[in-house]
C-alpha cells in the first residue's frame, strides 16, 4: 500500500518531516548490525558513536521499568538505547504476557555508557539475585560506566553484586527493608543519587530518573523537551502512588494483586 | 543455579510469595498457546475466561504508549492483555532500537473486550492510516468493544478507521490539528470519553487513562492499588510536559529531536 504523498509530506506530526533525515550519530537502522558493534565494546570509549545504554533484560523483569527510561533517553541527541540479556531474542516480563526483545547477549557487551537494571517479579529477582555470572558481568560493566542505574527492584540486584554497600539508595515501596540487608542505606526520594550510582523507586519512577539521566547526558533544554514529547504532564486520578499517600487496605490488594498476576514459566 | 530457599519463601516483595499461585483466571503461562484462545474470539463473548484487551502492534509504534497502559492492566483481577499485530513476532518501535513481541496475527483475532491503539512516529501512523485492512479489523474489534481506546496519535487511526467523526478525542499535541481533518472535534484533557471510545494524549497519558480503565473493568479500589503496584507517584524534574506548560524553543527542539530519532527500516 502507498503513503498518500500529500499526508505523508506534510506529517501528521508537525515539523517531524523536514528533520527527518537527520539521524544524527546513529550509523544504522536498529538492527543487530553494526548499530550495536559499539555497544559490544569493540570501539573502546564513548565518543564519536556516542553514548550507548544497555538496559539488563532477565525472564520476569517488569516492562514499564525499562521502557520508561528507554522512551526518555531514546531520542536524547547521540544516545543509542539497548536491550541486553543473558541470549539475544525475546525475554518475558512478570506477568508473562508480553516479551521484549534484547538485541544483544551480555557476553557481547563490554562496554556501555549507562548499565540500567530494571525491576521485576519475586521470581524474577530472586533469580537475578542469585545468579553470580550476572553480578561479575553487573560489576564489569560499572567500572567503566558513567551511570550505573537501576529501577524499582533492580537496586536488589545491583545490592546482590556488592555495588550498594554503604551508600544511599531507594528500591520499590514494598522491598524497602531489603536494602539494607545489602549494605545499602534506604534513602526516600522518586530516585536517590550516590556517586555515579542513581537507583530509582518503582516502575513509573523511571521516567522520571530518565529524564534526570537525560539532562545529565545532554543538557537541560534537551531534558525538557524530552519530558515535552512524550507529554508527560502527568494527572493520574488518583492520588495513591506511594505508601504513604495509600491506605492499608489499598496497600494490601496491591501486593495481593501483583502476586496473583505473577505467571510461572510452562517447562 | 539454585534459588536461596531462605530469600525465596521470605520474599523480596512483602507478601508477594503467598499469594503467587493463585493466578486468577487465567489458566495458561504466557505463551502463545491455550492462554490466547479466547483473544482470538473461539469462545465468544467475556464471561468466566476474563476481559482481553487487544493492544496493535504495528511497525513504528511507541513502546510506552502499548507499555504504560499493559503495566496498569495486566494486573487487574480477570484482564489479560494481549500484543495483536499483522503478523505473530517481533514488531519494531518508532526509533527502529526495541521490539516487542506480538503473540497473536490480526486474523486470528475476531473479538476483544478493550482495543487499544497506541501511537507512533510520522511513518508507522502515516501507513497506519493508509491501511484499510487495518481499519476494517479496527472496526469489526470496536463493534463488539466494552471500550476502544487510543494513546497519543493512536487516535489518528482510529479516525482514519471512521470511528472519531463528531466526537471529541484528543491525541499527540503536535497532532491536534488533525483531529478536524478526521471529522473529531479536539478536546483538551490527559483522556476523553466519548461514549466507549477513550483517548488519550501523548505516550505517557496511557498510564493515566490505563487507571481509568482499570476502574472501569473491575474498580476504584483495585485501580487505586494499581496506582501504587506502579507507585504511580510523578515527580518529573521539569514541568514542561505539554504545549501550555513549555516554551516555544522547547517546542521546537522537542519536534526536532523526535525527527531526528525517526528511524527508518533498513530494506
Amino acid at each position: 500500500m502507498e503513503a498518500d504523498p500529500g499526508r505523508s509530506r506534510r506529517g501528521v506530526l508537525r515539523g517531524a518531516v523536514t528533520g527527518a533525515l537527520g539521524v544524527g550519530l546513529v550509523v544504522a537502522a536498529g538492527t543487530s548490525g553494526p548499530a550495536f558493534a559499539a555497544v559490544r565494546g569493540e570501539e573502546g570509549g564513548a565518543g564519536a558513536d556516542g553514548l550507548r545504554v544497555a538496559v539488563l533484560l532477565y525472564d520476569g523483569f517488569t516492562a514499564l521499568d525499562a521502557v520508561g527510561p528507554y522512551e526518555v533517553l531514546c531520542r536524547v541527541p547521540g544516545v543509542r538505547v539497548t536491550m541486553v540479556a543473558r541470549e539475544r531474542g525475546p525475554v518475558r516480563t512478570d506477568t508473562g504476557e508480553l516479551a521484549l526483545v534484547a538485541e544483544c547477549a551480555m557476553r557481547d557487551v563490554r562496554r556501555a555508557d549507562v548499565l540500567l537494571v530494571p525491576g521485576g517479579g519475586e521470581r524474577g529477582v530472586v533469580a537475578m539475585m542469585e545468579d553470580t555470572a550476572v553480578h561479575e558481568w553487573i560489576r564489569r560493566i560499572h567500572r567503566d560506566s558513567v551511570w550505573t542505574t537501576s529501577v524499582c527492584t533492580g537496586s536488589l540486584i545491583l545490592g546482590a553484586a556488592g555495588l550498594l554497600r554503604g551508600l544511599p539508595a531507594t528500591t520499590y515501596w514494598a522491598s524497602r527493608p531489603y536494602l539494607k540487608e545489602l549494605g545499602a542505606i534506604y534513602t526516600p526520594g522518586r530516585f536517590v543519587e550516590a556517586g555515579k550510582i542513581i537507583t530509582a523507586a518503582g516502575v513509573s519512577a523511571g521516567i522520571d530518573m530518565g529524564l534526570r539521566l537525560a539532562a545529565r547526558l545532554s543538557d537541560e533544554d534537551v531534558a525538557r523537551a524530552m519530558q515535552l514529547a512524550v507529554e508527560y504532564d502527568p494527572d493520574p486520578p488518583y492520588d495513591t502512588g506511594s505508601p504513604e499517600k495509600a491506605d492499608e487496605a489499598t496497600e494490601a490488594l496491591a501486593l495481593k494483586l501483583i502476586a496473583d498476576a505473577a505467571r510461572w514459566p510452562t517447562p
